[in-house]
């Protein structure tokens, strides 16, 4: 493999190429824009029409692009087509028409109306030499791949296989950190007579809302965190009190009235990351009121994180919608007539509104309800 | 920022340089080893004698080298030297003679017996222009860096960049992670009546033991989640018999071994990565016996997971060392004789001699009681 080929200012060219592909690197960590950024430079710079990053579904056995230029997902199985056969070989494949190889699969020209003519193809692996997914550039300006190009499309596929990895590998473990959060909470749940599934759908409305509000990603993902732990402290009262049919005394409706504050004392000896370091004030917030009559600190209004004022509607409007030993549930829209009446004494009005309008959009569509608490 | 002054053959060296950074990036996901192939590199491409990568610690305001080649860890003020004139700037900095710059700290120098000449520094930024870190390369055997070099360093401290803040952030969120599963398992144990701290004094003597046994770290760190999971089951047993200062009845006593299956069922409901898949399948064999007469499941021998026989002794050993209602806490080396009559029946004979090992190394020398149950 080397680049004697190449001219003088090609050579530049390519290793400016390469040069901006290092510095745009760190421009993002979200690995569908570093791919695609992948992509478009190694099109750039190996003088390709397009080029492609398919990713290995294991599962199903397919190979997707998550990143593309001009077309759009392509999936198709791990060995058809000339990706499926770098998948299936391990090996670069380089090929000047690939009308005339036998295992090119034209359907997908078929359905673009695209042409594809020279393909030059190459494995991405782990770490570990797993096949993680098929770099692609297609239809070199010069009318084929040459042996010099090979180098250079050798070191992005090893710049694409990193990012792709590490993002994967990041995304499993945020995934695997939600999913032990939300059984953990669902099973804390359990043991609340009256709160089975309840968690999940404070979750699951508090995020509806703040995606609503047009709150950033990161943010909800970290709203969705609290509202999950939000009940957590429940795990320090008795099953005597948790479990009791009758109606609370007012001594054990104050023991069960600390576990919001038992809240924030647990979930305040976790180390948390940035992202998520409001968590024990947001998730131990929910029965703070905006008229400063609530708990456990009394916060009034705005001094209330947001986040909690949302958690407030949502926890409230749960409980009139589900089923006590005393009463039925409501009905939703009688329970928001209900809890208009607290607008600006419980209830953040802004945050109410948005509320509303989350329970007409989505809600009200049947979306609801019972989520899973485990997905 | 151009190489137009480069010859072809430095030129086509330089892009074999890039190209194998590029292919190296995916031999590799730890992090230190990553930097460390970068440092190299980037010496190697910028013909430097020598190179580093300094990272910031923002709580102690000071950069330290994470890799580095010839000297040792150094650790200076943030704002020292021209490493950290560069931290300051946030520019890139060359400098022809080190000696004839007043920002230029003599000491590393003086320490090691080196000279520094030559030095091209620049910052590393994260894709939100947080400052994490300063590249730094020393003496161009060419006497002095060129302006033609500045843009590969550019380059290369992009990657740099790039490869620091996935390693952090995922570092992080592991953290985080961890230590989530730590204060919700401590709190479990808080419901029962003699656990107080039980499950991190588990999770510390088995993962000592494994790592005397050689595990890979990334096993010892899944049994680590497994140990502190392995009374999770214990959330579904009410505290009538969790917290029953007398003896149990038989009935009670079948209930209370519930929680061996139902952590089993509990935590197989969570998503988790392939690193921890086992979990639920080892956390939940912590009462099998060798000898099959253990429970959920009665496993033989090698059928309990190596995890698992590990977890069983630590258990014990803990419970033994612990104080009850009706005795007091054995002495450790008491409860290690009064253990030995069940090696090949409870025990296995291997797992024991290694946990023998561990108690005479480690715990015996006083590193023990009472681990923090929170990082």
């Amino acid at each position: 493999m080397s680049h004697t080929t190449l001219s003088l200012p090609a050579l530049k060219m390519r290793l400016d190429g390469l040069f901006e592909v290092g510095r745009a690197l760190n421009s993002s960590l979200n690995i569908d824009e570093l791919l695609s950024l992948i992509a478009t430079k190694s099109s750039q710079l190996l003088s390709a029409d397009r080029a492609s990053i398919f990713v290995v579904d294991s599962d199903k056995q397919t190979l997707w692009t998550r990143a593309q230029m001009g077309e759009g997902r392509i999936e198709i199985p791990i060995n058809t087509g000339l990706a499926g056969a770098v998948a299936t070989s391990g090996q670069i494949l380089c090929v000047d028409d690939a009308y005339t190889d036998p295992r090119f699969n034209p359907e997908v020209d078929k359905h673009t109306g695209y042409r594809t003519q020279s393909v030059l193809a190459g494995p991405m692996f782990t770490s570990e030499g797993e096949l993680i997914g098929v770099l692609q550039v297609i239809n070199s300006t010069k009318g084929r791949f040459s042996e010099a190009d090979i180098g250079a499309f050798d070191a992005i596929a090893g710049f694409a296989a990193n990012v792709l990895q590490n993002g994967l590998l990041y995304a499993d473990l945020r995934n695997t950190f939600l999913s032990v959060i939300e059984v953990m909470a669902a099973s804390i749940d359990a043991k609340h007579r009256y709160t089975a599934g309840h968690t999940a759908r404070v979750a699951l409305y508090t995020s509806g809302v703040a995606r609503l509000m047009g709150l950033p990603p990161r943010e909800i993902e970290a709203l969705r965190v609290a509202a999950y732990l939000h009940d957590y402290g429940k795990i320090g009262i008795p099953d005597a009190i948790l479990q009791k049919p009758q109606a609370l005394t007012p001594e054990e409706y104050d023991e069960m009235k600390s576990h919001a504050a038992k809240t924030r004392q647990l979930l305040s000896k976790m180390y948390l990351m940035k992202q998520f370091k409001e968590v024990p004030l947001v998730a131990s917030s929910h029965h703070e009121r905006v008229d400063g009559q609530g708990y456990p600190q009394g916060l009034k209004g705005d001094q209330i994180p947001l986040g909690s004022r949302i958690m407030a509607i949502a926890d409230v409007f749960d409980a009139l919608t589900s089923d006590r030993d005393y009463r039925k549930a409501m009905e939703p829209m009688d329970a928001i007539e209900l809890m208009r009446k607290q607008i600006g004494t419980a209830f953040d009005p802004v945050v109410f509104e948005a509320f509303e309008g989350y329970f007409l959009n989505e809600l009200h569509q049947g979306v609801l309800k019972e989520p899973e608490a485990n997905r």
